[in-house]
């Protein structure tokens, strides 16, 4: 991983923030621009320099992985130790007089006790999304582990069409394809499985439940798995027994409007376009109201990020982006169809990281 | 569960604080006082009422789950939702003058837009733990709950005595206890799970990794699931193949320390006091340097809550509460032992929730 570049990037974001530092709390991106992977630090990034604080729990592991930085460790918290250490650096706090943190990670509280004990002539300020911005936009060190992720999450799927079966409970699958991720080397699963089954299929967010799997019916399966800190995120929707001549219609219609959201993607496309890409062919199809939630999400350190793919959103599509591509159909208290890619946008196009057929699995 | 008990205290407490009502907004705290467990919700207690904010994907769960609260369902993100209903219910609106928030949950850019929302004549004031103070205290609900929990934990140990021998990696060894947990009905595991062998013994954090079990040394089993919501927490230390004279030795230091704190357990009892009577004995043993953190933590609906178990602390034990005991020695570059249970406090001592024997297990 280039962290250097990484923190040079921030570095030179600073002096448009009109920041002399900014103090880095959020675990994602300590870990994006030094690699720390611990639970328990914070990294201080001047125009010159970054320095990471952390506590004696994390000594040996702060020096095997933490690259680009200073570390300092003590027995405090990390903001205390950080207070400290400035205090006593007097020439380097004599130099920053604007210090930003990370207003949308940081408590209200933890912000009170920061401000109260920084050395006098500093003055805290809430930057918004500094390192989100330059973590917008994936490098080549992080697609290419980003594809071996993408890689891994899918070849879960072949254990949950294995294991799919009436009555089996839908937890049983999510333990199945959970264990598969582990025994694949998985750090965890990116987030809870979705299985959801029958009439919990209708349910967006239908995590996997007791219920045994109905023997005729649609079953949502949304699952991805961390690996080297990176997220996987994909959705299929397969059929248990013979489906209905609406059910293969509807989910025609599913795989015809993630298409079009796929081919909408590319260097310089706004985002609502790609979200009005999928909406259109529902719309067409008569089940654009049933398409009840936005089109997609950044992926990457974490499972949502920026940018988001909703209605309307005039930003561009920039080449490493990676976003999930993911309409779906929900018909309340009847059945839900969805089916999901992770894709990474080129200049003319995207590359699919998901390789899994999308033709419609009858188990 | 008694949701309405929970809402009184609650409510008991709020004229203490001068506060007319609190937002709960962090997930654990809505879940424990009104029984939602989606991820999208603000829970507004007044001295009179409770009303329960989420979006439209929750609908059906928040009228399964939701008790004691009026639910409001809008399409907007809770906070927002929350203010528009304030403004439009200007009786109640004009009740409340002085509200409170969780400022250790809230982020400070969440609190300023909170703030510029809110209906005029109203205040937000930071208020601290007025939850969490309720919740260090189980009730026999969740004493019912936690037991259930801490025996469907420990019985992930036999799994891996099963498992656990040399070459075997420490992850595959963390994958098949994960994978009984699922099986047996767990939500999930309550942290990483740690699988700490050889060298990495003497890591306090030593999550499992791809480092094969070595054929001789201490392994630290450090693990829990999440069962109804709420945690379990337990650590064994198991030694391949025939073990040192003094690896025995300080085992049995660890042993004896662990029990002594256990049995320094009792209602009244200050929490630095139980940290003392642990790191006495291993003072004792000449191993006291080599206990590096503190000796538990409270555990419940979050693997980590109040009380901390700590040197120096003053507060008291109550009966109710629910606490590891969990000393341990670190030899850096050589080993690391560490057994750990959960216990509940009473009146004359404690109940010790996990079933497993402690005496050094040879795999």
């Amino acid at each position: 991983m280039n962290y250097k570049r990484r923190q040079k990037q921030l570095q030179s974001s600073l002096a448009n923030s009109r920041l002399d530092a900014l103090l880095v709390t959020h675990l994602p991106n300590i870990r994006y621009l030094c690699g720390f992977t611990g639970s328990a630090g914070v990294l201080l990034v001047t125009e010159k320099q970054c320095v990471f604080f952390t506590d004696g729990r994390y000594t040996e592991q702060a020096q095997d992985e933490v690259s680009g930085a200073r570390i300092v460790i003590k027995s405090k918290g990390p903001l205390a130790s950080l207070t400290e250490w400035l205090t006593s650096q007097k020439a380097i706090a004599r130099s920053l007089k604007r210090v930003g943190f990370e207003g949308e990670r940081m408590s209200f509280a933890g912000q009170r006790s920061l401000a109260k004990s920084m050395p006098s002539g500093m003055r805290l300020h809430s930057a918004s999304s500094l390192v989100e911005s330059i973590r917008i936009v994936k490098d080549s060190d992080e697609l290419q582990l980003m594809r071996t992720a993408a890689l891994l999450g899918a070849s879960l799927f072949e254990r949950t069409l294995q294991v799919l079966h009436q009555g089996v409970k839908e937890i049983e699958v999510a333990a199945e394809m959970e264990h598969a991720a582990s025994r694949a080397g998985a750090e965890g699963m990116s987030f809870p499985t979705i299985i959801a089954a029958g009439k919990r299929s209708a349910l967006p967010h239908g995590r996997a439940s007791n219920q045994p799997i109905p023997g005729d019916g649609f079953v949502v399966c949304d699952f991805g798995v961390i690996l080297t800190g990176y997220c996987s995120d994909m959705t299929r929707t397969v059929h248990v027994g013979p489906p209905s001549e609406e059910a293969r219609r509807v989910y025609g219609a599913v795989k015809e409007a993630q298409q079009a959201a796929v081919d909408a993607v590319h260097s310089g496309q706004k985002l609502g376009e790609v979200d009005r890409a999928a909406r259109k062919v529902l719309q067409h199809h008569k089940s654009g109201k049933y398409f009840t939630h936005s089109t997609g999400h950044g992926v990457g350190l974490e499972i949502h990020e920026a940018p988001r793919v909703a209605a309307g959103l005039e930003d561009e599509l920039k080449p490493g982006m990676v976003i999930t591509i993911e309409p779906g159909v929900y018909l309340p208290d009847k059945w839900g169809i969805r089916i999901e890619d992770m894709v990474v946008v080129t200049e003319r196009g995207c590359e699919v990281l998901t390789p899994t057929n999308k033709e419609l699995i009858v188990c």
